[in-house]
């Protein structure tokens, strides 16, 4: 069972992807993509932490997140990938879009529940910077992308769960 | 009743807030929190007003907003307040984030009707300016937190609603 | 029959509109509104192009949009418009704001299927560019336009529809 939580920044989607995963009621490997690069990132990593139930088992992934899932996924265990955005930042920056196809390619065939929480970055004004023009288009594509495979697919605003795919 | 609608820029937003405001049957207190300091926002400001019913009261509080709706709400009354993103802006500009809690305080126990509009600002790629991700950050937070008191949340695309929680 | 579909860009609203225009069951006119002015918009449009059935006449109008409709609509014949959003940039750029009332004054006359697809780009910080504002303003009131005369409005995201007005 694939799970797709998208939604924009602070929009409570992270919230709503671990309340969904515990009320899998299997055990929950939660796997953070997110380094801790500069004092913002690192209180945000915080701030997450201290909300996760300490039962949760963690796993930090930046870069290999398809060989992560293969390793970790189980057939009464739920994943919770918090999240596929900074992942792919972390992708592009390494030249490794090779990963993303990766992804694609394993997703459908893990066993157990596996959630992954995705950002919608493409409702602003065109970027002036290319990168992030670049970087949008690939996080679209790979959001569509996994929502044609997901199970179910929810899009939060202001911590409210829409229904896109279920 | 708390009724928040969020959405974009131009989404129609405070139009289908004021069209709400009318269908209540109550009379309506307009809280107006924006501030004309330059031309592009005296313009906004005033072709809001000109949509506006005459009979309509009108308050301005650009900062002390909780203070404002203790004021002027009353059982058989509608409060408009539009909008909590340029409130927003306005509490931080001035350092006084205590206004947000007082307003969370406050909003559940007001008699009547209170109809409050704020934007979505999240659904873009991360700003590189640090104060605009900050900005970002208590606008998604100030949202999550109004949503959960509220009775009932619309998101306005293009003019149209949808509900996300009734 | 107008059929508005908005969304983010790369969320999968153009693939969305092109299953609509093939699910007509109508002859199709594709109204092509980009310009190759760039490598960029070289390669979107090029991208477009092989996705769609060789069977569709395509049309090319960047500015005189409303008179391109009126040439190319008939009662048997679906004409899908992609996108409003370049060409709005494109009679920004030109000052012919003008054509907004044209076509909007022309859409509800139009015999036959008319699918017209725009983007959002109001759902992020205020941009810092006094002309990207001006744009988000004009795309949001032209969303907000059409979506007033359309019969069907479908929001977009992750490749998935969302139905705003049936």
């Amino acid at each position: 069972m694939i799970h797709l939580v998208i939604g924009g920044a602070r929009s409570g989607k992270s919230s709503f992807a671990e309340r969904q995963a515990r009320e899998s009621g299997l055990p929950v490997t939660y796997v953070a993509t997110g380094e801790a690069r500069d004092d913002e990132m690192s209180a945000r990593i915080a701030h997450h932490r201290e909300r996760r139930p300490t039962a949760w088992r963690t796993v930090e992934e930046p870069l290999m997140l398809a060989d992560a899932l293969v390793r970790e996924a189980a057939a009464e265990r739920c994943l919770l990938v918090d999240c596929l955005t900074l992942w792919l930042a972390n992708a592009m920056f390494a030249k490794r879009e090779d990963e993303t196809d990766k992804l694609l390619a394993i997703l459908p065939k893990l066993p157990g529940h596996v959630i992954t929480v995705s950002n919608e970055v493409g409702w602003g004004i065109v970027p002036e910077n290319a990168l992030a023009r670049r970087f949008r288009d690939e996080q679209g594509r790979l959001n569509q992308r996994i929502a044609a495979i997901a199970d179910r697919v929810t899009l939060v605003a202001a911590g409210l769960p829409l229904t896109l795919k279920i």
